[in-house]
């Protein structure tokens, strides 16, 4: 079992954070074949993977995950961050990446972006190989 | 490889049942470091990780699910819950969690909670160990 | 490590291919118990596991994530696809599925479903088993 810990520094209420160069650096040197889980432990933040070009994708992203999760009158929990609770189960607290002679199985396009919904905080992401 | 099918009665039709007990359990004398699978075998809930401590954020998910994903008026599915089976595909039917030293690690305020999307009924989800 | 791509022709915009036939054919003489990631290497693409008993769950899932996503004006990428790396995110680029006894360890109503969101496309999907 190899096992890291990143930190992440968000600035943002909402942001995605691209943790591509911290997760390639892990990897280099560890493995040539496995399988990596890049596991959030927190309840406002997720992990997913989407285009990496275009800075616009993640901007569209995070804008359309207010629109689908916007905060509600009818919400409960007195921290007034249940719409960050929401996105955080849709988008997921985990990844799971291939990885082949010692890269990435990433498509052409692909990052790998830590998704902060409750910010600016100091988060942390979970790199297992297995 | 070691797996258990677990039993969960849930009690409504939407419902967020925190199963972090029997999954505690369940890794208790099994390994010391590894990497387990939560896999729901249903097509209408699914499992997520998310705040264990206020009993108003699974509350609030769910509120928000049945605002995110209504019974819309188009839908064909004759069964009437096709609702349910775009939530199960939102948040999903498996999740990864890793093991160290024979713990959990789960985030401070993270908890496993099984999502009955189509309830009540009695429900299964598999544990399988790495 | 055994793995192998599979090509799959979508025919419209939005569309639910079935890919459960070829995951079968995959791990059919490979192994008796283990575990299969499911890889899409897309940013507007996915994979879910739903109901595969009736065509109408795929479709009102398809119906339905175009209401959760829709195009929106305030989008800035350029290619007119944002909406479908939003679905992308939501629903999730990979999927872990259990193999018992040399089977799927999949519910009687589950199927595995290869989701297009920005087609017709000539797609590929990593199966790995582990």
């Amino acid at each position: 079992m190899i096992q890291k810990t990143i930190l992440i520094e968000t600035k943002r209420r909402e942001e995605m954070v691209n943790i591509t160069p911290q997760i390639k650096e892990f990897i280099r040197s560890s493995v040539k074949d496995g399988r990596l889980t890049i596991f959030v432990p927190h309840t406002t933040a997720a992990v997913t993977i989407n285009e990496n070009a275009d800075p616009s994708v993640p901007r569209d992203i995070t804008f359309a995950l207010n629109q689908i999760s916007p905060k509600l009158k009818e919400f409960t929990h007195l921290e007034g961050n249940a719409d960050a609770h929401v996105k955080s189960s849709l988008i997921g607290c985990s990844q799971e990446v291939l990885i082949e002679n010692g890269e990435l199985l990433l498509g052409t396009w692909q990052g790998i972006f830590f998704c902060e919904f409750d910010g600016p905080r100091t988060r942390k992401a979970i790199l297992r190989l297995n």
